[in-house]
């Protein structure tokens, strides 16, 4: 392949986790090629970005100022696609700033308010500019939630356990508790009461949550992050469960989200929609 | 409801296992009616259906001759459905008659052959009435498969496990070469290999069904009818897995199959097509 | 086998669900048969024990009075074994009448105060007749009591799920209690907070038994009754599940007992100390 | 705690993955100290051994000479002991060198002979000195086996399935046959067939390892190292499930293993006998 047919590619939080792991694959896709490394950390500056995620040398420096690299992106062939993996307080102006040099965002950071996503929504539009948001990269993690749409269609009866290190000090996680909306989306209520039940001991039948959803939270070292979803019904049990066990399982959706948002002329909201 | 406005039902095979399960489920369902019992074991000439199959009497005689129950099915003012459990060398017979008086057929029973299933689709369509052939009638097994072809577009590697009892004589399971099949058929050779494996016991890497996929099959006491499906990718496992502890599991299929039929117009066959 | 070398057996409580699989599985037992069946209820009076159990005639009838069938009892060559399946209100009465005429009891009913317990632990000893006070019979439960409490000598951290149909009122199962109480008397605390944990919902985390053992009762029509025993450490995780799918699991602890009593001399309490 | 009470530890095999991770274990570990890294391969010559193990700076040099390691641990107050991941090639003669030096080996290199095995134990018992050869460090695993030496005890069916990354090019694991051997040693034959099987594709019923005990492997990415064993009898499943996801999990097997030997006077081999 042509280098000019490459998709340029800004990583954005070059020097984090999720950064790392995403310079590290894009150097190994066939159809993209790292065009700028940027870490607002000043400890990094002017490394290879390649030796920092530890793939070996890129030849791509990693710089501070976002704008510079926009401008670099601009003078491609083809256009520029930015992956955003920084922070709540600088995302906002990350994304504003890549449509406006007509660089289409890719953004993984959490923190947008409903507000800002508007904003970016309409400013996107007006550009003409794909645009992506993506909460959760892990399409296993997508699919397990279509499916328990198309379960739920089905079944009336369902139950959710998330398992998570006991280094995670929230519960439920936001994954559980987002899949419980998308389920109470459907317009329906779940688990019609059959008994009049007790606690014994309060706590043990886990927390409500949307549309009477209940999750249940384990929080073990070993565990990494696992969601099971149980349907059940007379004579039957549907079991979807995910196991993440790795970065490494975000990746093919980041590249497929690179890839989808240069064929996109607006900003669209959830890995599910480019699925 | 008035009794008018209730879709009447005759069930073929009455005394057998699902026959019995079916009369059961018909007697407290609300927009349903038993209208007939046919079954040819003679012992059961005479009896309740309902006694027979354990709910009560229905005050329907079980009868021998499925003509004169099909005949009375026509003098209804709605048009009656025939649920079929009885044996391969009965069902053509039986689908053939019913759709000639108008009844539409619900197929359960297996061993019809591709000719025949063909023949009895073109005597349906001139004839414009609904039959539905539905090898499996549980639905938890029919969304277990259409999951599992939405996420072979994602993940290229995958197993199954299917878990017997250990009276089963045969493996793998029907429903799991069924499934490895329909994975096969998204046109996609699967678990691309990464080392040259050695089967130090043989057998231990399972059997080889369509397109590389593996099939595992336990037999134990204890165990009804389970499947899993395993989907790995790198740092992620997508599992889904559906079990079948009671003959209950087919009868939300059965009900759906009886309302839906009655809405065709031409033969269907399998549960997915009318979820 | 000599019919003189059989171990003769009276159930208590013969029409009961536990009664009857019981008196099933004893007339399939080689070296044991049914002496007699009682059952307060009577409508079954003078019935075939046998007919009522669903194999067919034992020649057995049952009886109202448990004191007859004693009786009985005392004039078989072997000394007899009694089961008890029957009320809180009846157990104990049965069981000190068993004692005084040295007919060994195997008490399946709960119901019995540490009170109670103690008199028959000490009327036992007096009579030398061997007891067992069994509250629960499947042998695949206290495998993996024991195999937890075995496991909780090297892991610090677990957590329990267990898993019931949607018509049990009451959460955790007893099972689950009692497990926790095992592990807790290992004089240990489990689960060493590792963050300061917040449950955005209430109940999220699971009810807090016993020395930090957290536990979480899902609720599903489908389920029977299912336990699965969590242990997590650093990259690793070890896990017991035990899945009850019919009466029949509690039999081979039935057998189990009533051999075991004729070798006893005093009352044993706990299947655990007989396996 | 004075230094001069500390376990004084060498790791043998100090810069491969198993070295490292034991460096760093020891390095956090209140009674113990590492006293000297030993590779043969000669680029980290010189290295501190903390750097390689990625626990920083630990002033312990890496060498390439075990013998002056051991002639150094021949002079601190309390006796050293010897961990060993190195070679097939050389482990027996570590071990031995060790022994003659008075410090006790823990040996978690696989590759050692019937013969080499039976030499070093004459060897350890004349020098009155402990030794350990532990070809599994994994607690869980080990409880696992236990466990299903326990349940084999009741439960006549039982069925092994192993899951792994698809980088292994052996099936079924090492850990699967030497676990069917154990339940083998127990002197029954398992799973007495009900039925005529056929295999309708060669291979689905998995590989007959002893004892009529089957083995199912299973090979996908995402996995790492997981084994499952399945038990039945009629109305009931008992599983013991073990999943492995980092080399973290052998650490505490390493640990209880370097306390353990220093309290031996004999060659002990396997886990399973200091727990």
């Amino acid at each position: 392949m042509e280098n000019e047919s490459l998709i340029p590619v800004v990583v954005a939080g070059a020097a984090g986790k999720m950064g790392r792991e995403t310079i590290k694959v894009i150097a190994q896709t066939e159809d993209m090629m790292l065009l700028g490394a940027v870490e607002r950390d000043s400890q990094y500056l002017g490394q290879d970005a390649g030796e920092i995620a530890g793939c070996g040398a890129l030849e791509v420096p990693i710089l501070n100022d976002l704008q510079s690299v926009l401008v670099m992106a601009t003078q491609q062939e083809i256009q520029g696609v930015m992956v955003d993996f920084t922070h709540p307080d600088s995302v906002y102006e990350n994304t504003r700033s890549a449509i406006a040099y007509g660089v289409r965002p890719v953004v993984g950071t959490t923190g947008l308010s409903a507000e800002q996503i508007k904003d970016l929504t309409e400013f996107a539009e007006k550009a003409s500019t794909g645009a992506l948001i993506i909460p959760n990269f892990c399409i296993g993690v997508i699919l397990m939630q279509q499916a328990a749409l198309q379960a739920a269609k089905h079944f009336d009866c369902l139950e959710i356990i998330e398992l998570h290190h006991n280094q995670k000090a929230d519960a439920p996680s936001g994954t559980a508790i987002k899949t419980a909306q998308m389920l109470a989306e459907m317009g329906k209520t779940y688990n019609p009461p059959q008994v009049e039940e007790t606690e014994k001991i309060p706590g043990a039948r886990g927390c409500l949550a949307d549309e009477n959803i209940r999750i249940h939270s384990v929080r073990l070292p070993g565990f990494i992050a696992h969601q099971e979803m149980i349907f059940g019904a007379a004579g039957q049990i549907y079991t979807l469960r995910h196991d993440t066990t790795d970065r490494a399982a975000f990746m093919p959706g980041v590249l497929l989200s690179i890839r989808k948002v240069t064929q996109l002329k607006t900003l669209v909201y959830g890995l599910e929609k480019i699925l």
